[in-house]
């Protein structure tokens, strides 16, 4: 088999056979076949596409290219869900003592990632004395007795992917919906979920900038999952502006205790509950979506959710204290609001550049080796549809530094005011099962 | 200016500017830009194409990654030809002295390739003596005192081209117009042409299969020539068949000489005559094809042809008196003649078979190293639309081993025979001037 047979046939819009596929991966991982012969592969992927077969074999080649988590000591089934990424989401905080409150397994290996603020482990860090570094077999032992458990990244999952992604991404071949499905569902499935569920955004905030595109991205992994044995279902939700109010580290943690109270914005309350309700349903813990849906809002109302989430907390060490007083989380030394320079109502916001405002205060990672300050973000006190009043706080920033003009001044560009009545927008767009 | 914003604009059907292909030359041949961007951007150039200005962009950013040679101490105008390559291709060889006959300056620098037969060098080493380690000052008094003269190639010509070949080879992205055009027209300019004929041939012996292919090369090489200021003509000849009767070094020179003492092969002098009278009219040797048709002509029947020839030889150090005595170039040991195993028809040729038959005998180079038997080869005695009988000889092997059956083998499955009576081939297509 040689590999310019293999570009040459998807030039031609040939299919590629299951050994094809394997060969191209094992060769590449290995270092046997060149960046340079890959790169026009994958161009030649972004023009003539991968079907269904395909997909699912290039999903399950990387997915091999590694080791595999085995969860199988976990009892129950392993539903796990993913986020393609927005600005001040949230959700994984509040999913997680959410479903686990109700018997679903969450067994979770996560990042911290580049970003507008920092990923999942940092934001939890936040809390005094949490910690992730715990072994295989107490990440287990914890997820079966407390239905909960969060663990760093670690082992060599899916290195056929990194290396992908990073050639894709200098070679313009990132915006490819086969070639970004395999790369997501193979992430989750070496991770070890039994089951997934995928939160596609779209929006001025997301990856995917039309519902259209959303769509088919989530199709397309849908279609994935349900072929290589993981029941995977996604739903499709709005970022066209930030999820909730908060954007930060600390500042997010506590917002997703007000949301495990019942006292959480109602964007992210009603997203928490359209995922979770997904994931209690494939965890086979409700027969429908709708009584998995009353059963995680009678969670919430009885206080189950939140004190899950503080046995999950000190399990790993974290001072659940926290959670009844969350002043005791990391504190921004400055305030500043950003007064409406007239009045009218929010008719867009462009949750990119809030994101980016957030990092410039030093919520997110530029690079790897970036420190990041938990304490610092943004939290909106208005979102699209919304009356405001000329000289009103549109938002509140939060900083470590006296001078905030240039973060303000983005702000500012950010948000978009009209003298005319705007609409809210509509949170959940569909809902694929395929 | 970043190479991966380049390939995604070509990815997206957008036209290139001048400084963004003079940034993705300049960047490749000084190695700054890797293999694997490169890559990526040919296959897109692959699906988007690149219109008339890219391509001579591309093709004029190539003459200058290395260096271009000067010929402007010799009198005239330098008309170059340049043939996309076939089997049995003897043109050259009797194009050169032709025109020089008529005053065109032929400034004739060759290769030695890799193919079924050697190069024009190779061929040309045949005769005794001859030799083209010339020195530049000797190679443009030889053309200004006899109008012709062959020299090696030397210094650093294209090497974008080169690098930017070895690339496409590997990564299926030779076959696309804008590139095949741009590699061959920025060869012919870096080894100084004025003006260029070419003579892309089409057929199963052709790299362009159809004719329409053919065309579309044809017409975008003339396009980018006449756009840079090289007056560009095309000629489409059919290659269904290998043009002559001979395929191998010396038995090409001996054909050479035939066809310019007016006895070579019908089609072989057709050819040259077509090719040689544009050749004129772009040097303005003539003011019509037609007037340098006739001067052809007659200097094929003056014998002023033929005495070139000797002239040139001679002035490189070749023992002329092989024009009278074509006895004296390399003979091979054996021949083999091919009888038709019935009567009929030749219906049709594989003359990418032949070639190989050829190249089996040892006419020609599979790699850089290999040396060539400059005497051996095939001899057509019949060629498409002829009448054979049972026994009759389709062809002559000049041989030097006593076994030929592998190469006898693979020539009767190059030649069909029809029962029913065939027509002969058309051999000139089109000529393209745009």
């Amino acid at each position: 088999m040689r590999m310019v047979d293999i570009i040459e046939k998807k030039r031609d819009g040939i299919e590629l056979s299951t050994e094809e596929i394997q060969f191209f991966i094992d060769g590449y991982t290995k270092g046997d076949i060149p960046d340079y012969q890959v790169s026009a592969l994958m161009m030649a992927v972004y023009f003539q596409g991968m079907n269904e077969r395909e997909r699912s074999d290039l999903t399950m080649a990387m997915v091999h290219s590694g080791d595999v988590i085995d969860l199988s000591k976990i009892e129950g089934i392993k539903v796990d869900k993913h986020s393609t990424g927005g600005v001040g989401d949230t959700t994984t905080l509040v999913l997680g003592p959410l479903v686990a409150s109700v018997g679903v397994p969450v067994a979770k290996m996560s990042g911290r990632g580049l970003g507008h603020t920092g990923g999942t482990i940092d934001k939890l860090e936040s809390i005094e004395g949490f910690h992730v570094e715990i072994s295989n077999d107490d990440f287990i032992r914890l997820v079966n007795e407390n239905k909960m458990a969060v663990v760093g990244q670690s082992g060599n999952l899916t290195p056929a992917d990194k290396k992908l992604y990073a050639l894709r991404d200098v070679t313009a071949t990132v915006q490819s919906i086969p070639l970004i499905a395999s790369s997501i569902m193979s992430k989750k499935i070496a991770a070890g979920a039994d089951c997934i569920v995928l939160d596609v955004k779209t929006g001025s905030g997301a990856f995917m900038k039309t519902i259209e595109e959303a769509r088919a991205l989530a199709e397309a992994m849908v279609r994935i999952g349900n072929r290589v044995g993981r029941n995977t279902i996604a739903i499709i939700s709005d970022m066209n502006q930030p999820l909730g109010y908060a954007i930060g580290n600390a500042l997010e943690v506590k917002e997703a205790i007000d949301t495990l109270k019942g006292e959480g914005p109602e964007d992210l309350t009603e997203l928490c509950l359209s995922l979770g309700s997904q994931m209690v349903y494939l965890a086979k813990k409700a027969s429908t979506i709708e009584d998995a849906r009353d059963m995680l809002k009678e969670s919430i109302q009885s206080g189950r959710a939140l004190e899950k989430f503080k046995t999950f907390l000190a399990s790993q060490g974290g001072d659940a204290t926290v959670v009844d007083q969350p002043e005791k989380l990391p504190q921004a030394k400055f305030q500043f609001d950003l007064p409406a320079t007239e009045e009218g109502w929010i008719a867009g916001m462009d949750a990119e550049k809030i994101g980016i405002s957030a990092m410039l205060l030093g919520a997110g990672r530029a690079t790897k080796e970036s420190s990041i300050d938990l304490s610092v973000g943004i939290v909106l006190r208005k979102k699209i549809g919304d009356r405001v009043a000329k000289g009103e706080s549109l938002l509140t920033i939060y900083a470590n530094r006296e001078e905030v003009d240039d973060v303000k001044h983005l702000l500012y560009e950010s948000i978009i005011l009209s003298k005319e009545k705007t609409e809210q927008v509509k949170l959940i767009h569909d809902i694929i099962t395929v």
